[in-house]
Parts: structure tokens; sequence; C-alpha cells
């Protein structure tokens, strides 16, 4: 019998128990902060029924949902009435129809369970990966969309992320701005697609899209002169002044950041829009500087479970890039571990005649880079008591200089792991300390 | 539009923040028993391709694996490339592939997660479930099986369930058995598959299903004959004695026993076969006596990782049945809970005279199987005390006999919800009382 591939599926991973462990902790961390801003847990199938998922996510979205084929005598047809779930908005949405009254108002939950979309796999982007949300339900209040806020980034904080900064919008505000520009409420859509690229393609880009798009020459000129000026923020309040919808949608916004208040790093973000359809109010992305990219992001969805019921509810909430934080957490720990890491370099003292020109050595071989300590232990300086303390720090190469190296203008360099050693012109020193380093 | 059904798919549930809470206690239990057993935690993708998993479980378990419908251009023909895994043991065959090298040998691993099957739903029976397994890769001595057993019971307990035994056979014993019959090799799999239904329909029910099977009928009456004996085991143990794989079988079973000891409830069970058709050797079931099912099971499965590659890897473990487990587990609380719920009565003491009276009527209440407390406090008996104290206490009934009820031999029953008091005869009492409370 052949063999059968043992890899995992395309866009999915396996995870081993460092991994596994390394994950737990996060998860744990998120569900303690999410509780402690009082959200509590809800847990939904791996799978929803095809019409639940479809027509939430805009037809990009739609056509990345896996569908599980139809059982029983329907399997041959190649039917589909199950669908992977493809975020936990909607299953939360379909839950808050469903047991409504059996909820407190507002519900708060937190749901931190894998979501699958059948995107093309690439470096960072997965078919099977983990979504962190969190959702508040049954409430109008804006003091909800800041409380979103507020449990996002201090979650983010307390799984020890810093240095990323929330984008705040308003689906309102968008609006305003597609009519402020003069834009047919027909082409809001398919501006707001080619808006929301901009981070990515540039605002040669988005004009671009826009033209291609059909979109009024007047509208794409008056936008790019605005988004291209001192103050794009400046410019773009000043249009929607003259709009009804546009002077809501930025009161929403302005709400908005007053309830965050100062000391959370929130910033008005014009045409920010959120691809996903559902949003009807404020959206925000949190974007981390060090990855360039989103690790959270989020917004009001008033309309999303009148899609399951008679009567719309309203709802607000955000959501984690587990897979993102992860590997910047990854990223910061293995900086960490290399801070702590033991030094590389341990300069020995051999006689207090040549303490002085050890000092020199380390402070030259610090000054190259290389960790490096200088050995200062008491008592007599036996070079075999030395080496078995570098070698108990960790330390791979130990840097001997008597009296007769000096005299000779070398230094002695010791590899502790192989025994090896070797004179070297004292002038080489860095450069052969590091290729020993470098083996 | 008409609104989406907003129920959970057929055979799935959503579970509610306190059902949450109730299960992940149970897990955080389970990882720290398995743990603390020395397994290590995995984790792997929801689905597979499906080569992986057709062709190990039988006829049955195939027929139950989820498809997931080929994306791109293969959507429209109905064809599947991936399935939601029906274990957690062939993902896990699979990673021992893919990852041996890297991993210790033993490598001993729990994983604790959802798995899913197209199972017609039932009470108890869903589509999506979660599986606690704990494995061991690497190891063909039987200490791992014996292991297996221990983690098992073990984690059993901790998570508080008792009253329940384990059965153990061995395939290589069933194997002999079928030889040890007369019957023909090549109907060993059917008659294992009648035979493991022996619990179910009963021995009538597994003669009439393998003489459908065709099986001969010598050895059909010669297995009832064993079967209905006083001493099944001493007379199947008779059989094998007469095959060498037999034997080989029953050393097994010996030593699997001996290697557990005697604290644990282990026993053999001659014809206990496990529906999964990769087991190879030593195979076990936990029953529990309460709920009159399989709780827990496993086995020895030799041949499952060689599936992936060139070489075979010796491999056992053991899976608890976490939907049947938390069943459990919800009686038990429920019982408890009624255990530490107040009394539903509380007789007052109106003064020292009537004091024996009062001991009485709370004795008469309590042997009708009304939990009653008779009011104990000191200082001056003064009714609305007690009636603060009955409120206090969860009381819905308080029972008032002073000088003139006992006069008139009647009793005064009062609802503290509503404050209604009614007095009646003390003959009637107890029946008063309970009609009281089943309001």
């Amino acid at each position: 019998m052949a063999s059968i591939d043992a890899n995992p599926p395309s866009g999915t991973r396996d995870f081993l128990p460092e991994e596994v462990a390394r994950r737990e902790h996060a998860f744990a961390t998120i569900r303690a902060s999410f509780a402690a801003h009082g959200f509590a847990p809800l847990d939904t199938p791996a799978f929803e029924r095809l019409e639940v998922l479809t027509g939430k996510y805009g037809e990009e979205g739609d056509q990345l949902i896996f569908k599980i084929l139809r059982r029983g005598d329907h399997e041959a047809s190649g039917d589909a009435d199950l669908a992977l779930r493809y975020d936990l908005t909607v299953p939360l949405a379909r839950v808050a129809a469903r047991y409504g009254s059996q909820l407190p108002t507002p519900f708060k939950r937190y749901q931190i369970a894998p979501v699958w979309r059948a995107d093309r796999p690439g470096k960072g982007r997965y078919r099977e990966f983990f979504q962190c949300d969190v959702d508040t339900i049954g409430s109008d209040s804006l003091v909800a969309d800041a409380s979103t806020l507020a449990a996002v980034t201090d979650t983010l904080r307390a799984l020890g992320l810093d240095g990323f900064r929330v984008q705040l919008n308003s689906r309102k505000a968008l609006r305003g701005l597609v009519e402020a520009y003069g834009v047919d409420v027909a082409q809001e859509s398919e501006a707001l697609t080619a808006l929301d690229k901009l981070d990515k393609i540039g605002l040669d880009g988005v004009a671009a899209e826009l033209t291609e798009r059909e979109l009024p020459a007047a509208a794409i000129a008056a936008l790019t002169a605005d988004l291209s000026g001192d103050d794009p923020a400046g410019a773009i309040r000043e249009r929607l002044a003259g709009s009804q919808t546009g002077t809501a949608g930025l009161a929403e916004v302005d709400r908005v950041l007053e309830l965050v208040g100062d000391d959370q790093p929130v910033a008005y973000a014009p045409v920010l829009a959120r691809g996903l359809s559902y949003y009807t109010g404020p959206v925000f992305e949190v974007v981390h500087d060090g990855l360039d990219a989103t690790i959270a992001a989020g917004g009001r969805y008033d309309g999303l479970i009148g899609m399951f019921q008679s009567q719309d509810v309203p709802a607000t909430g955000g959501s984690l890039g587990m897979e993102r934080i992860l590997l910047l957490l990854e990223q910061a720990a293995a900086a960490a571990d290399e801070r702590r890491a033991g030094p590389q370099v341990l300069v020995t003292i051999m006689d207090d005649e040549t303490a002085a020109d050890a000092v020199t050595v380390a402070a030259r071989l610090r000054a190259s880079g290389l960790t490096t300590e200088l050995y200062t232990g008491g008592g007599r300086l036996k070079l075999a008591k030395q080496l078995k303390y570098a070698d108990r720090r960790g330390v791979r190469v130990a840097v001997i200089r008597g009296a007769d190296e000096r005299d000779a203008a070398t230094v002695t360099l010791k590899e502790l792991a192989s025994g090896e050693q070797r004179t070297v012109a004292l002038d080489d020193l860095e450069r052969e300390a590091a290729a020993l380093l470098d083996r």
C-alpha cells in the first residue's frame, strides 16, 4: 500500500506541545482580560447551516466559505447544506436571535475559537486560524463601542504588546463623505471597497481603481486633493460638515473619541472602511507599527441580528487577529531571550599586572557588538576556575591575555566547546572572536 | 426578507456562558490530570485531506465522515478533497509519521478537541462532540497500555466520577477465539461486528445475527453454550488455551491486568471487540453503571501509523466520551445541589411548654420526606424572629403550633412568600404541608 502524505492540509498547521503551551498561555490571558471587562464565554458549532453564513460577508467573503457536502441521499449531487464558520460574529448574531430572552441585556460575550476561510494560503495567512472576539449585544449606546475599544486595547496590553494605535471611523461618516463628493449612492459600495485599500495601494492606486470603477472624475480629483494635503483629516472634516449624514457620522466618531479618553492611542481615520459588509456605525482597526499590519478590528453592526428575526437588535464588537498577535509575541519573546542570554565571551584575568589590559580588551569586544563579560571573581586567579565559570555561564569563547601575549601584542582565544585555542594578533581581536562565534 | 432559522445545525449545540464555564472546568481538570501522567498537549487542524481519514474506521465509520467541497474550479463538480476529523487518533498517527524524528520516544500526548460525525442525532448523540484522548506513540511495551488505563481512570476520578469499571480484552485473544470456534478467518470481521453488540442486543440477538451472517452453526452453538454458562470468562479461557493466537492474546490480557494492579476496577471481558478497525492488541471500555454506557475506551493500534509511512510504529491510547461524562457530572452536581439546598419547612417553637410537641411535628414532616428544620435559636422565642430566620434560610413553609393549636389538635401552616396562613387538623399535617410546597 502506498503511504499517505502526512502533511496537514494546505493552509493549516499542527501544533506540537511547546507551541500549544505558548498559544494556550496567550488564550488564558485573553480570557482573563475579557472576563475582567465583564464579558462571558460563548461556544457555537464549527459549522452552520449554509444560509446562516451566505450574504453576510460581501461578495469576496462569500466565496471563501468552506462548504460541507450534504449527507445521505443528496451526497452524490454535490450539494452543500452546511458550511464551516467564517467568523464568530455571524454565529453570535444567530445565537442572539435564538436565545434573546434567555440572555441578559446587554449580552456581553467573548469567544476564542478557530474559523475557516478558503483563502490562498500565504505567509501568516491560513485557512484555519483563531479569532478572539468580544461583542456587546442589545445596546445602541456609544459607550458600548468605547468599551469594546478599551477591552481590546487592555487585552493587547495584558498580552505584553505595545506600539499599536487605533484608527477610528464611522460608516455613517463614510456615507456622508460619498455624498459630499457627489457620488451616486448606487456607487457607494464600490467607492468604499477602493478607498479601504489606501494603506495597501496608496492614493494613486485608489484614484486609479476609482477611475476604473467609473466614479465621477470631479469626485476623484476632490478626494485626491483632500488626502494629499497637510491635514487630510481636517480636510475631510470640512467636507463632512456640508452633509447631514456626514455631520452625524462625525459626531459619532467624536463621541467615541471623547469616551475612550486621552490615554488611549485612538485617532480619527477618515477613509477607513473595514471590508465586511455588515457594519453600520463606528468601525475601527488596531494597527501595529512593528508589523505594519492590522492586529484587531471591529465595529457596530446594528442590522445583522435582524436578518435572523423580525426585529433589529443593536450590536457592536471587535476581534483580535490571533495569528498576527502570536507572531508579535513570539518576536518579542525571542528578543527578550536574546537580552536575557548569557554573555558570548568571557575575558579572563591572568594576574593583577595585566588586569587593566583585560578591561580594555573586554571594552573593545563589547564595542564591536559582542556581549562580553570580564571575570570579576575574587580569590586566586586560576585560569581553570575561570574557564569553568565561563562554561557554566554558557560563554562560548574565552579570551586569555597574560604577560606573554601582552609583550607580543597578541591575544589567545579559546573555544570552550572544542577546547581549541589560537593566538592571534591583538589587532585582529574582534574579527577573530566574531569568526569563532559564527562557527 | 424572510428571517433565517436561528437554531444551530441538527446534532450541534450552542453553549451559553454557564455551560461553557462548566465544560471548561472539566476540560481544565482533564488537562491537569493528563499532564500529571506525563502527557503533553497537541493540536491538529479540524479538517484533514480526505485520504488521511478514509479506510481507517471500518465501513460504518467511513460513511459518517463529513466531507468538505473542493474549492476553486472543482467546486461545481461536487468533489470533496477535505473532511472534518472523525476522531483524534488518525490525525495523531499522521502527526507521528510527519514529525517522528522531532518527537521524543515514546511520544505521550493528549488532545481535547471537537470531532464531527454525520450520525443520526439522538439523545446524547451529537454530530459535533468533544473527545479527550491520551496516547503513547513508539512503545510496544504493555506498560504503555496499563499506563493508559491508569491515566484514564485517574482522570475520571479527578472529575469526581466513580461507579465505573473497565472491561479489558485483546484483539489477539479475539482472533484466537474465532480460530478456536473453527470460524474461517475470512469471516472474522463479520463475527466480531456481531459479537461486539452483546451488551446491546443480548446473546440471542448476537446468535441471530451470526446466523444471518452465515457463520457455522456449530460455532454459534459452542459460543452460546460458553457465554450462557455460570462462568463465561472461564469457559472462553479454556477455549483460547487450545489456540496459539488465543494463548498469546490471553497472556497479553493477563499481563495488563497484572500491571494495573488490584486497586483498579479492571476485568477480562472475553467478547469485547471495540468497533474501530485499527485496533491490534489490548482493547478496553470503561462502563459506568449509573448510565449503563461506555464513558471511555481505547486500545493498541500498532498498524495505523504505518499507513502514513513505510515503517510501522507501535501505539496505544484511550479516549474519554466527554458528552456522556459531562452528563454524569451534571447529574451528580444536581444531586449534590439538592442535598446542599436549605430545608423546605421550618417548625417554629412558641414556648418551652410546647417545645416537645414541635419536636414531634418536625419528625413527622421529616419522615414524610420533607426536609424539615426545627428552630434551635436561643434567646426569647419571638415568632417574628423565627420567620425572618426561615426566610433567610430559603424555607418556604413555616409550621406554627402553640398552646391553642395543641389544645384543638390543629397546626398552622404559613407560606412565607405570600404570607398566607391556614390552620388545619394535625392529622392532615403532612398532606397540607406537601400541598403548599407543590404550589
